[in-house]
């Protein structure tokens, strides 16, 4: 059985079968599976419940795994027992959809228009791992699942990954797997397959600067009083310097530089200043200037604000200093950088430039998200870029992506496994924002990858 | 008949009606007439209507000036033709109540308890000007109102003026008057009874900073593409020097200091730094050292942000590069200085100092409030003083205050009336944050000082 003919079997398949995964696909939408927020926790259970259901529907042996947060979807298939042990992870969890007036479409209403779906998590994570899912059910069902296959679906990716840090805890050292298979990234800008070879990780930090014990009048007090929106906005400019780098006392600690063929590598795919501002509306400026995009995005550790609150910020004005003001923070961490020393450094960063007069507090903060920088020479990498070559006729392109999923690092660890992260998101799908879409031709590409590398023996660095 | 049985008249009147008053006041109290936000129009409208009725009901000839804004509400007693012509100023609109949640009892249901009136306009201006309105109409039906007074009440104080400034502009020359009464104004934090020698202008201005098209994935694009939320802290944070001056160029200009004898009056008001920081919660640090808070109050100009909005900041994180971000700033100006100049000043730095990528607008502006300052040796204001020792027994403090009454000034110079601003606010009535409230004992105090002042023929500098 060659894989040309693996991919004819999965693409007639699809053609098949497309309309019913579009179907599925909205059901698993429907989810408002938010894990950041405390009034979704029944959602996101709802939610794995569904997929543990709709999993056995497939073929798999699934279960709910009770963890100490939220629950973890596993599922496996026998599938070939001289292949290799793939463990492949996606998350059901999803990012806030605020703010909720700028859907065109309800979030939690999935639409399909102009062969996109329009949903929070359509692509990230819901669309991709459904994706390879549905294509590990139809090798299943052919006969022609050439590995074995356990599937663990977690619930807190965008929130720390708390339940399935907890089960990598109580990990059986026996349990083994050759592969750590993710379908959770993006492609390169210019549209080419893509390989993932780094992530960064991610700290983030919460700081609140109290002031008065009320809202002053700012007539009353202006000039007197110290305002705790004013002492935030220069807190926050102290973390950069003029020339874009990060300012912050020890940040840089242990960051590994990339070898000259990882920088080179990163450096050719290709890169239009123009073609980034046109698509996002900004010019690619922010951070160090002595770096190239993708080396800051692959190498270099960022420092950002998520959001702000202080204060009255509607209609006309309501004339006063405000008691308070938040920030939330992610810094994105990269090979080297130890979360916790980095989160350690901005706290006392942060501590030491408090304006005078306020007081600080960090009601939450998190770093247990390393990064991850992968071997460039691996025969796993090479197999998966063989067979994304074959199902799109283009080259593949290598990038050490900027984003995280905290958790690959150490599953990666624990089970022993090579991780092999490719993904189908683009900058169009608006991951994280309001109108998140994915369309039916990535889903479908997503498919095909996951069921031509599936069906034959993978090979692997088996490190 | 001497001012001594006037105030013992009135102290009687008071204990007999005092029940009725607060039965009045709550019925005003519950109309949320918030200036600031257009869904409240309509509860402005309703507010001056009831205003009218209220006021035929104790006497006076009312009626309803509609405007190009929010109406005014306009009344006359003709009270002793030998007196003097006293235009009494006040304004039935108020703050916003955000936040809500933050409110022991809510803002529009007024509550009694432990001897203060707990609503939103409790204090400012709704309570201040009904005390004052109610003295003058218990000296009207005792027949000793010993001047005449016609009383505007304005609802858009806290929203720009508009409505009465179109009326100003229309102003019949005839229509003089003699003194400005108007009772808006807090006492020195003393406790000491206060005429208020001056005030500071207002400048307000909002700013927002446009970045991305849409919200950004935080992994994908940090250290790539800037970032609004901390474009907008770094730029906020270049409005004021380490020294707590205002950086913005040409923004001191024409700032006229005070007198040697202003100045020295300003201090003699006790000031304890100590006391400030335990009934606030802040200490006095803000603004420009060389200066004391008086001073700082009185003389100096001030920037101020009243609140930021940018991103996400609820609970748990979201892992973005927000698409924009905004504040609200307010700038407090003194005597000499030309509040649409100070605007343009703001303006053109903001615009200079944008960081690297975003783009600035400027949604909602506003200059029209210039600052006032008072003759120190005037003959009103020594009556005035004269009746607040008698009914308080206490020494009167001399305030050139930092708040705003952006009308005052041109409705004095319009009517050609001497402006006399003493007011019963106190630092605990939290006017404009959560839980605004007002003391029964200095809305009775607001009462005896309006009926001692006005029962008698006032002198005045006739200027």
């Amino acid at each position: 059985m060659t894989t040309d003919s693996a991919r004819e079997m999965l693409q007639a398949a699809f053609e098949r079968q497309s309309a019913q995964y579009v179907e599925d696909w909205k059901a698993l939408l429907r989810f408002p599976s938010i894990s950041a927020q405390t009034d979704h926790e029944k959602d996101c259970v709802a939610c794995a419940e569904w997929l543990v259901g709709h999993l056995r529907g497939m073929g798999f042996e699934a279960r709910l795994l009770r963890t100490a947060a939220k629950p973890v979807v596993s599922a496996e298939l026998a599938g070939s027992a001289k292949g290799p042990k793939v463990l492949f992870y996606g998350h059901y969890d999803v990012q806030p959809a605020d703010p909720l007036e700028a859907w065109t479409s309800p979030p939690f209403d999935p639409a399909l228009r102009d062969g996109r779906m329009y949903a929070r998590g359509a692509q990230d994570n819901k669309g991709q791992f459904l994706a390879g899912l549905k294509a590990i059910e139809t090798l299943h069902r052919a006969g022609r699942l050439g590995c074995g296959v356990r599937v663990l679906l977690e619930g807190e990716e965008e929130y720390g990954s708390r339940g399935i840090s907890g089960l990598l805890d109580a990990w059986p050292k026996t349990e083994r797997y050759d592969v750590l298979m993710v379908m959770d990234t993006a492609q390169a800008r210019t549209g080419a397959p893509t390989i993932i070879m780094g992530l960064r990780g991610i700290v983030h930090l919460t700081v609140t600067l109290s002031g008065p014990s009320h809202d002053l009048h700012s007539g009353t007090h202006g000039g007197v009083a110290p305002n705790p929106a004013l002492g935030l906005a220069r807190l926050l400019a102290t973390l950069h310097r003029a020339d874009g780098s990060i300012a912050v006392a020890g940040f840089y600690d242990g960051v590994s530089d990339p070898s000259p063929e990882e920088k080179e590598t990163a450096n050719a795919v290709p890169f239009d200043p123009r073609s980034y501002e046109s698509d996002l509306g900004v010019p690619p400026v922010a951070g160090e200037k002595q770096f190239t995009p993708a080396e800051r995005l692959g190498f270099r550790p960022s420092i950002d604000v998520n959001g702000i609150r202080s204060g009255y910020a509607g209609a006309g004005s309501k004339t006063i200093i405000p008691a308070f003001a938040t920030a939330k923070l992610t810094a994105r961490v990269v090979a080297g950088q130890d979360p916790p020393q980095c989160l350690d450094a901005l706290m006392r960063h942060l501590r030491r430039n408090v304006p005078e007069g306020l007081r600080i507090e960090f009601p939450e903060q998190g770093a247990n998200g390393p990064a991850l920088r992968l071997p460039l020479r691996s025969v796993l990498a090479a197999r998966a870029a063989a067979v994304l070559r074959e199902i799109t006729g283009r080259e593949v392109a290598y990038l050490w992506d900027g984003a995280s999923i905290p958790i690959v690092a150490r599953l990666a660890r624990v089970t022993g496994a090579e991780p092999l992260l490719a993904g189908f998101g683009r900058d169009e799908d608006r991951a994280h924002a309001p109108n998140e879409s994915f369309s039916l031709e990535q889903f479908r590409l997503a498919y095909l990858y996951a069921g031509v590398l599936l069906s034959a023996g993978l090979p692997f660095s088996g490190r």
